[in-house]
């Protein structure tokens, strides 16, 4: 692959308990995807040291950046900054900068728990954190962002200017009401036609009897992917249906 | 672990480039953890034969159970019962019970691409779909579910019977209006002191200035679980905080 590529780790026992639903995936894959890097897969894994060590030795050698949510606290369970510098043979030290954060935002009130704050791998480069101080970090490729939604993205767009940006992937989503197995070999021909445009068939089944298909088209070559969209209509209107272009 | 245990593997490119939020990963969590399942990783990844077929192993040689969602229709993309058969050394065969399903529903409307959602691994077992018929299955200690969420909550439902439960996990959540970082320590000596009892710290930001932590208190013997308990009370009382139980 020419463009850069993505994983993402989730860490966290409150998604794998079903106590909170992930809304980090989410929120990534949509980002990511709008600057051009293909996020390839995604994985969740309890608050458990040598498996976040092993999945990110290997997501990190895998994909262009890995990016983890989760466990950078200050709390017995955070334990994000420690496996990062084991994963990467780091010592784990007070960083003089995030020091200077904590210590200007506390004041008086910077105890034991919130100077541990500070501990992060040798080498690793700050990420600002606009909202709650306490930073996340870069080590290598790999990005470790808070767990709470609104600090993980705030947290992200400050990263931005910082990744290498893809060709865009241009997508038209056409919503149809036609069960996908009725078109299901046409479509297929189709997609042998244009085996650089990828489509994907999402059946839908809604109350009141409201179901049908939504056709997602995605390619990076524009030209192309009007062509399959065409393709695709033109396979619609035989059985006489105009989808919702989307 | 002497409890049943599971992983979740979400076949789907529709998650993975932002398209749509995964909603299977959430239920299958709550409705494992309420049988007393442990889910220990969840993993997402493309529509791609060699990765699907490569993880399954993985993850079914590992936990007693594993659930897939996703790719289980009647269109090209759809390749997980050939992935299943393939990971698991079997043929890939018209499933007479599938057929009969099928047929019967269908009746002369079964083409091609229909008959396809009748292909199942030899010695599979089928899981029924109370919503639109085509069947999930299961192969070994692996449930192959739809990615539809209604019907994908549908088949599982009809699954609970077949499935090992395990020893309930009893659970509080003191939702406390202090930041984690100020009782970090003394959390940490308790967690120390109940190493049955999980303590996981989630502090929450929202609007408007409320913020705080959510402690939630997990454990398996619920002797243990309210003695944890009241140990974080009395730390919470040393503060001023009286936490909301949920």
């Amino acid at each position: 692959m020419t463009h850069p590529t993505a994983a993402i780790l989730i860490i966290g026992n409150e998604i794998l308990s079903g106590r909170t639903q992930d809304a980090n995936t989410h929120f990534l894959c949509q980002q990511l995807t709008k600057i051009g890097i293909e996020v390839v897969e995604v994985g969740i894994v309890q608050d458990e040291a040598e498996k976040i060590i092993h999945t990110i030795r290997i997501l990190s050698a895998t994909y262009t950046y890995v990016f983890t949510t989760g466990g950078i606290g200050a709390t017995h369970d955070d334990i994000t900054a420690a496996c990062m510098a084991r994963a990467f043979h780091k010592p784990l030290n007070t960083n003089p900068q995030a020091l200077a954060l904590l210590s200007d935002f506390y004041q008086e009130r910077l105890n034991d728990a919130r100077l541990r704050m500070a501990l992060i791998p040798e080498g690793a480069i700050l990420i600002d954190n606009p909202i709650s101080i306490a930073p996340g970090f870069q080590i290598e490729n790999v990005f470790c962002l808070a767990g709470v939604p609104s600090i993980a993205q705030a947290m992200f767009e400050t990263l931005i200017p910082r990744l290498k940006h893809g060709p865009k992937v241009y997508q038209t989503t056409l919503n149809c009401a036609i069960t996908e197995n009725t078109i299901a070999d046409e479509l297929a021909q189709i997609q042998l036609n244009f085996p650089d445009v990828e489509i994907g068939s999402y059946p839908f089944f809604q109350p009141l009897g409201n179901y049908g298909v939504n056709l997602v088209v995605r390619s990076r070559n524009q030209d192309l992917l009007i062509k399959a969209q065409e393709a695709i209509q033109q396979l619609l209107e035989v059985h006489g249906v105009v989808p919702e272009i989307q």
